[in-house]
């Protein structure tokens, strides 16, 4: 034997392995997309923070290294109306860092370059053809989920709960990435944000899978070959790792977040929203416990990251991580600093053994 | 084939199945563990909530009943010291309740009946001999670890973290459940008890596999034959389940509990310290969404259930479940009402088909 149990996501994207590469803003890029679809993977370019230009310039970078399926992805969050108010509250909450740095509380901070998807990065996927595209957050407006899907993409989106795969399934959804309380980054939450009640993979894949009928994608804690079959066993058709891809050389990631991944014991992170608004998991560094994990305080989804921005470089610049979001999944210890396509087919090679030996 | 590709915990205890019955103090009865002992999985019986007299007598059932292994569990807290003025506190938190159903905040309520294991238990243990003695919260104190340690029985304990489990081997455990953040009821921990903190059974079975050189067994989560074998692939050596059994006839629930169990979705439970000053997960009802899920006011364990008994007894007997503790996992929606003895014979059958199926 050397095939996969399940081939309904290899077949639905067209893939070799069952494996995602996460999106990851930040430390997401093109090279590392491209070493995962080279290696067989389903490699992702994470689009919310590049402007249709610079969008543009990384896909063409990409297709013109594979012709393997691509996975651009977009955040599909409702802008925020801007709560002045809330912005000074928040200005407040952290004034004291700005004086301790140095900085001018009162300075402008730059705008939150997280933009949701809209018109002008759907006319690039209308251009670009991806594969695959990815949402995070639900799912945008029905016209222009409309659009992507009249280009031929699959859309694919997280669910963190059975309620919120039911509503991507019912909206169009080809897959559902299942998102476990473990996953780095940003929960894909949207109908329950509510940290305490966030479920675990173990717990989540099983109930999401007998719930929809389409193919699920286990997220979350899904760091080596254990992880991958444990999710098949499951009941996961495939899974999407990014934590276990931080250290691979094509990432894009700081000295000071590739040592806190390497410390990081289990229980380092939190899911916090100090840094964007929205929780997300990250190692907890300094304002992460001063003022959350979770703040009140905090602008939504991504304002809060404007009054940040200046803290996080000014300390960045004096080599402290107190203000930088270190962005990590529960299982970081088993990331390996491997090149990302190495990584990628050792995977696959020792799923498959694995998934022979269970059965001696 | 038809063999476990793990052995080391069936060999260590003297079973057939690599299913542990969880203790759950409440629920748990010696008819339940005598119907899993007997299927070829480990019983438990739940010590902390019985006196020696009454402990004996359970104990003899259901030695009278099977010759198989049993697991004694005891909760090992540190008795609190009584502080007034906390207790004080968390009576004026419940008065308006008192008052709702009609009762005096100012008459004493009855004494919390959690036990840590202490010289009565173990010398029940000495007279009895379990084959395995499990503890909750860490670890009695050493001389009293030695007695049990004397009698021949196995002991094991729930991690949380790493840290618990290195903590635990070093201190002469045979085997580590490794419980996961999906788990119901109270949460094992001991060094880290923060809730926010708390590690998912997908993170965690692996990175405690790797730290530890003692078999492990996972909890939290596990369900079905499908969560059985992702454990296995996850380098467990065995499952311990208990949410998946509270439906069984054997298990002592009651309707409200039981009725909430079969509507829970996989979001519906938080983690609360409301019902005895400990964080324990059960499915949010009314006195854990207002005065939790995490009370700063609770006393600490197990003093915070005082307050709450009448609230309990009082509301129950009108038919609400306002403020009794509805213990569950997260994966209740999986839990299948048969008879014990027919869940556990059918989890190993199907686990060993899943295995076989999992490498055609």
């Amino acid at each position: 034997m050397s095939d996969w149990p399940d081939r309904r996501v290899l077949d639905l994207f067209g893939i070799d392995l069952p494996i995602l590469l996460a999106p990851m803003a930040g430390p997401g890029t093109p090279e590392l997309a491209i070493a995962v679809c080279e290696a067989g993977g389903l490699g992702a370019l994470p689009g919310s923070q590049l402007d249709p230009p610079r969008l543009t310039r990384a896909i063409e970078t990409i297709r013109a290294a594979t012709k393997r399926p691509l996975n651009l992805n977009f955040f599909c969050h409702a802008a925020p109306a801007r709560d002045e108010a809330q912005a000074r509250a928040w200005r407040g909450a952290l004034a004291s860092y700005y004086l301790e740095l140095g900085l001018d509380p009162d300075d402008p901070a730059p705008m939150a370059a997280r933009r949701p998807f809209d018109t002008e990065a759907c006319a690039v996927v209308e251009v670009h053809r991806p594969e695959v595209v990815s949402f995070h957050f639900g799912l945008p407006a029905p016209d222009l989920v409309a659009r992507v899907k009249a280009t031929g993409a699959k859309i694919i989106a997280s669910a963190t709960t059975v309620a919120e795969a039911l509503w991507l399934e019912a909206r169009g959804c080809d897959a559902i990435i299942a998102m476990g309380w473990e996953a780095g980054g940003h929960r894909g939450s949207f109908l329950n944000l509510d940290p305490d009640a966030q479920v675990g993979t173990f717990a989540l894949v099983p109930q999401v899978v007998d719930a929809v009928r389409l193919p699920v994608v286990a997220a979350g804690g899904v760091a080596d070959a254990r992880g991958i079959v444990a999710a098949l066993a499951l009941g996961a058709s495939a899974v999407q790792i990014g934590t276990a891809y931080l250290l691979c050389p094509e990432a894009k990631l700081s000295p000071m977040h590739r040592a806190a991944l390497t410390a990081a014991s289990d229980d380092a992170t939190r899911l916090s929203n100090v840094f964007t608004g929205r929780p997300a998991r990250g190692i907890v560094n300094r304002v992460m416990r001063e003022q959350g994990p979770i703040s009140a305080t905090a602008p939504a989804f991504p304002l809060a990251a404007e009054a940040m921005g200046p803290l996080r470089a000014r300390a960045e610049a004096h080599g402290s991580a107190d203000f930088t979001p270190l962005w990590s999944g529960q299982a970081a210890r088993l990331a390996r600093a491997l090149p990302a396509g190495e990584l990628t087919r050792r995977l696959g090679e020792d799923v498959l053994a694995k998934l022979a030996g269970l059965a001696r």
